[in-house]
């Protein structure tokens, strides 16, 4: 942490400064130009949670420098993580896709997705069974009953299941008949559920929040390791701005500034990150390009009749093009070894 | 909802649109122009929840016109409540004031800053016994212990106690210890949290999301109401944008806007909003002429010595300034009548 | 400026960032903590502008420190200014008001808007000849015509004359015609035409770009006093944000901004940064609470008819009600002297 | 253009409503529903101009469905267009390649880059002559002198030219020198120097702005071919969001849109669209697998020498590395015909 003075901070301000930042152990240290003065503080800044160094006399404000996380950190864990969802590994050669609908709508409907997603090549099934939605009159979701389909479709076709959990309550139902829980944007910060899924052993796969910055995104990640559980799969969902044609903006570089800043797996997902189909093949293809470890895509057996997102959602025909044109992308990537990143 | 086709969407593909629409017992109108065919759908929104129109060949987009809450909404009720929180009434003809430490810290700190805020003239003691922090490695908050002493400096003050609740297992001791129940900007969209204290019997401030619409935010309030509890107030707390001066650009137009859209009352938190304590004051006086039904500040004994956000929060003296003026002009505004809104 | 090293920096690395510090006349100093390592750069930050220290290999980042404005900035110039625009003060003890309509449509819309404004008790009569528009097929403005009609009205009312210029060509006539030049928020970085205004000896209203940071915002002003011309006041505007209920989102706390860091005054439009005419009066009661020097505002005869922007234009029947209230607020806020910022 | 009616209009506002819209020619239809109105326009809406419905009394929104741009709407002009520029055909089979320095330094350094550019298989070389920069401080260019040495590079090399413009003054000169006028994110609505390219026979490069929404990009575009120049080429460099870790958020999802909306090239520059070189390869190959027609990337022969954004520019090593994995990625995509968008 740096600290900059007020121009007219006096000696006796810098001095307070000082005892603060060595009262919690800390180290300081001056620089003095002509008219600034620079107070740098060296050692774990999380000692520093307990002094507000910023509302002290004389000081102008504060920068941050080292990173708040540190089991999420590159820098502790230099090699690329590999998590394993029973069997099938996120973040290793193969970019591994999870497809279905946005949301578990009946028995019927999920198998058929389920079908689909498998002779696509997908290795997970995704689909809501709780759905977050903005207003309390749109559908909810079929709760334990969407669960129960969702591992009778993994029973017939051995794909992994990945769906949301929304409330503490519902890990142990989740837990129960998933392989991987997902937590979705909306609730990135929902801290007591972090420290939940953080105590659970099954593998997350975290999504972005709607405007979280990529340090707080690790931060969220941090949150879920340092209670306990080390498989965490984070997943770029695109960010709100000022833009309206898209529903969302895909921050694809965030597939990048996560591979330098973090030894975590990243997903990207072009559904949500734009909410048009159309979109979804030529950002699944950016996605993979830039070095993604997999990707999340909305598919519905009949888009007209989902119960939402049905705009964002592939049909079967697209589905299967997009992942035809995905696989042989990802080979070719992997064969001539263009994903290396940050050479020199 | 106006459904807007492609240029070449076919008869046959509005046909489907309106077949689409009646199937759910609306009432669709067609607008031909030379080279754009639009479909106008009449009736009940909440109904379209199951169809996705978007989807459907020969759609290029959608606009929703009505909205999507109801119980939040000025046109079902047109009076401006008033949210009687155990004899102090938000929504009337003085503002309230809600002060104290981001953080409950120890017994002391926060009967020390009772009595300040006491004497200050505002009506309600804010602090956080559960904190949402960003970093797992930040203080978290003291949780029953805190919401003990905030009990204890109610019995000490008479000022109402407002705290923050981030877990569905906090709703009962946060309700049995506190007047009014705080949900935070990170949990604005926690729906399981919203829905379950709407079953609570306590009044609910709502804070505004950090990248929430105001749309959004008043169906998050639509979520409370509809679960059973009408006694919702919004405080507007600064939104994220690209600005990095302030710690959030704080939307004073929210006031307006609320005041237009909704019946609720609306608040103000200059301290969040701003992020330092040297624009508390101005955004607190613009906010009561904005016509704001109250305002939201921190305030710590010794700031320098806060656990969380001391760069935002006033000092005993500053905040005693800012009362003396926010007083003064809130009874100016309410003299000459100067509030008035929506005139024409 | 701070410059934060990799990790895995060498002392090579460090010795070389060193080298270049020094190699333009600058001094540079060493943190070095357990993790990380840190070289402060204190003198001129203005030299560092042929050296890309974050280019060095080894630097993970660097932060600025000081500002790159020195003319503009309250730190070299602790009082504040008062522009006088031919008699008028902006920046004195009472607001100045600007109002009118968004385009100069025709001379008997004009003189009746004139005659209107004057009434109401504002000093500035506003009116675009040169209209920037989103689209080359909407209206863009009378050019030279609707500056004759300006100085008309001048004539007629006495009112200054405020009007905005778009390009190098049209600074001659509109300084010609006008007292004070206005620059566009398309334009606030548009620094060839920045130049040029600050070669001219009218002073100078520039709006705050529709997404500036309130740093780049004083830059502008400082490409103006920095080419001869020191009568620059601010606007704020509103800026884009995700919020799409509002035109742009008004940043209020942009006034206690720029009076902390500039010595310039600075006024503010509620009329675009609201785009609805009936949020206009508490955003401009919400200014001039705040500590704004003034308000620009859009008034129309007949709204209905406007060319441009009729939804966010007041009739005259508002504008006289708006007016009323502003007076009131600003004497109440100066008798009582409410408006002191910075105590402490 | 879609009217929504105040739930409280009475049906006299509708009636006038429907006068403003048939007074300019066009044609209304009334929507009536229980509780909303709505009136549909249809025809031209560039006829609305000089109306503003949405200040007429029982008005409360307007949402507009058509484009206001028409030479650029791919509507209008089904095929993708191909920009020729002196032989260099720009919307192609095979994606283009402009590299070079930020910003022409000397003779030494630009033939130096222009030779690196070559060798790597670009064909374009850029570099500023003329820099817009935040502060007035920081280097401005070499102007003409900067011109004639990219007149002697592509002499010596064959490679085209891509220079920015700032000022119609300016447009002569860089016209005279090079072979393609940038128009950069700054100037993006300077509509006076859009104009004037538009009178321009030289191509033009149409950077984004800063915060322009795809809308407003393609409504510039429309400025300039309505001014008589077809030949605009439009290039993605990053828009500006909350997101701090990268200068700008990389938009890669305008590249699909801009494909679905218009018929006009769009290359991407992820240099400044991260402001990092390391996010520059992953970023390149993202963008040609997401369909761009070509990419601009900077180029230094020593960045840690350059005058302007050495931490985004490539070292030649890093720029032959990232020239290797675009070619052989591009080859790929075109073989495989993986590149066809919006099947179905």
């Amino acid at each position: 942490m740096v600290i900059i003075m007020n121009p007219e901070a006096t000696s006796h301000n810098i001095d307070e400064v000082i005892k603060a930042i060595k009262s919690v152990g800390l180290e300081a240290k001056i620089m003095e130009g002509a008219q600034q003065k620079i107070v740098g503080v060296i050692g774990d800044k999380t000692k520093l949670a307990s002094v507000a160094i910023d509302a002290l006399p004389g000081v102008e404000s504060s920068v941050a420098i080292s990173k708040s996380y540190k089991l999420a950190s590159r820098e502790f864990h230099p090699q690329s993580s590999i998590i394993d969802v029973d069997g099938v590994k996120i973040g290793g050669d193969v970019p591994v896709v999870m497809a279905g609908p946005c949301a578990v709508e009946s028995r019927e409907q999920l198998l058929k997705a389920a079908q689909i997603v498998k002779e696509g090549g997908a290795q997970f099934l995704r689909g809501g069974a709780y759905k977050p939605r903005t207003s309390p009159y749109s559908f909810q979701g079929l709760e334990v009953e969407g669960l129960k389909y969702l591992a009778e479709a993994r029973e017939a076709t051995g794909l992994k299941i990945v769906t949301e959990v929304t409330t503490v309550e519902g890990i142990a139902p989740v837990a129960e008949y998933a392989d991987m829980l997902q937590i979705g944007a909306r609730n990135m910060q929902n801290f007591g559920l972090l420290k939940e899924v953080g105590k659970c052993n099954r593998p997350v796969l975290l999504k972005r929040g709607l405007a979280a910055t990529i340090d707080e995104w690790l931060n969220a990640a941090e949150y879920i390791m340092n209670a306990g559980n080390p498989n965490v799969v984070l997943c770029e969902r695109g960010i709100r701005t000022y833009e309206t044609y898209t529903r969302n903006t895909l921050d694809m570089s965030a597939v990048a500034a996560v591979k330098h800043l973090s030894h975590l797996p990243i997903i990207v997902d072009p559904s949500h990150g734009t909410g048009k189909w159309r979109m979804v093949k030529p950002m699944a293809l950016a996605a993979i390009a830039a070095g993604a470890d997999g990707l999340m895509m909305e598919m519905h057996p009949n888009p007209a009749r989902a119960l939402s997102d049905g705009m964002q959602s592939l049909t079967p025909e697209h589905y299967r093009a997009v992942m035809t044109a995905v696989n042989k992308l990802s080979k070719f990537m992997h064969d001539e070894n263009l994903l290396t990143l940050d050479e020199g």
